[in-house]
């Protein structure tokens, strides 16, 4: 038997032996679906970085890198684009790297480090990730990016989807995945209905990325896997 | 517009302003009911410590102290009782002080400490504890003690109780406490029936205390409030 485990928040990686699992980081507005969607396209490798700084210094690597940074919603200045996954699009990624900069999906990352093999995950590449999960026999551990470290619902809905589709296979679920899957029970049929009641959907909102955060909930309409390759997420599938 | 914040774990409480919320600690199997259950019996004061050693040596003050401590679901030899609720009837404890060795509840309080008032819920005093809540009309944070600094499904149900009983008053729920009282929702009809799949009731069920949780789910057997007087749990109501 394998473990299913959800990790509601960066903060709680550690009480995991990450060595144990293959690690799904999940960041669904918009850091992981905007990475799913670049290698789906054809991104050579999306680079996450937390700081813009960090993503300004590859500029002077001077390499051919697309810069992605976005503050309060804005592209940053001097920079290619920001982080919404339209920027993603066939015609601007294919065969480019992408420096992107995401701030909790970057701490999820470097916290999950030692995992046996760390993959992205978001609702836009949902069952091909998990059809993959389900071939690996592996104990899996889904980690939600989540809001500033804490708990956030649509991480969490997506991770209950996932085990949503592993559930009667050979996978114990801990507290948190039962947790998961009862929440995406109630709302499944409305993703987006549902989470308009959650306050980061009102900060989203504010920042007028209804669009984005549409695009984000769309269900498999990749099949790429993105794998963390040194410091590099790369096409695993 | 007052906040309504569900804490999930421990681990996550560095993340609030604890200075201003009156925190409300829950830890339903089995410290907080156990508590709850013996200031409404009559103890004049209920002192939590983390470690058996620490609450050993409140019998060397000499003072006429009940001793309550358990490791692995039986009493340690020595002391009085272990930490089932029914040893915190008003026969045994009316009139006196215990010293409850309790790790993640004690773990919870410690990391409250600087709330405006740190009180204690459970099953049993649910609705005294709300209608109380209300009355006070301030923010509120409901720290789940988990399971060794995690998530666990007992204390998150318990905190979707309080939401549901203080919705569509002056509260802004954050997204656990939107997650937790949609638990609840799913869970509330049998709450005992709803645990069995946790990781934590097969655990207390191999400890053999199954009457101790079902005691532990009894809505409103209580009326009584802990609040924590300096190192003490005292009656507040």
């Amino acid at each position: 038997m394998n473990n299913l485990d959800v990790c509601l928040s960066p903060a709680l990686i550690p009480l995991y032996n990450v060595e144990d699992y293959i690690v799904v980081i999940v960041d669904i507005f918009r850091a992981t679906s905007s990475i799913c969607y670049g290698i789906e396209n054809g991104a050579t490798a999306i680079i996450p970085v937390s700081q813009v700084e960090e993503c300004a210094a590859y500029a002077e690597k001077g390499l051919d890198y697309l810069l992605a940074a976005e503050r309060d919603g804005k592209v940053v200045e001097g920079f290619d684009f920001g982080n919404s996954p339209f920027s993603y699009a066939k015609d601007k990624v294919a065969g480019k790297t992408i420096v992107l900069t995401t701030t909790n999906g970057t701490h999820a990352l470097h916290l999950s480090r030692g995992a046996k093999k760390i993959v992205i995950g978001s609702f836009l590449n949902l069952t091909s990730l998990c059809n993959w999960l389900k071939a690996q026999n592996d104990n899996i551990l889904l980690v939600c990016a989540g809001w500033k470290n804490n708990f956030n619902l649509e991480d969490t809905l997506f991770a209950g989807a996932v085990v949503n589709q592993l559930q009667g296979l050979n996978y114990k679920p801990d507290d948190a995945a039962i947790a998961a899957n009862d929440l995406y029970q109630i709302g499944k049929h409305d993703i987006n209905g549902y989470l308009k009641k959650t306050s980061h959907s009102e900060r989203l909102k504010k920042l007028g990325i209804e669009k984005d955060i549409e695009f984000c909930l769309h269900v498999d309409l990749t099949t790429a896997i993105p794998v963390l390759d040194g410091e590099r997420l790369v096409r695993l599938i």
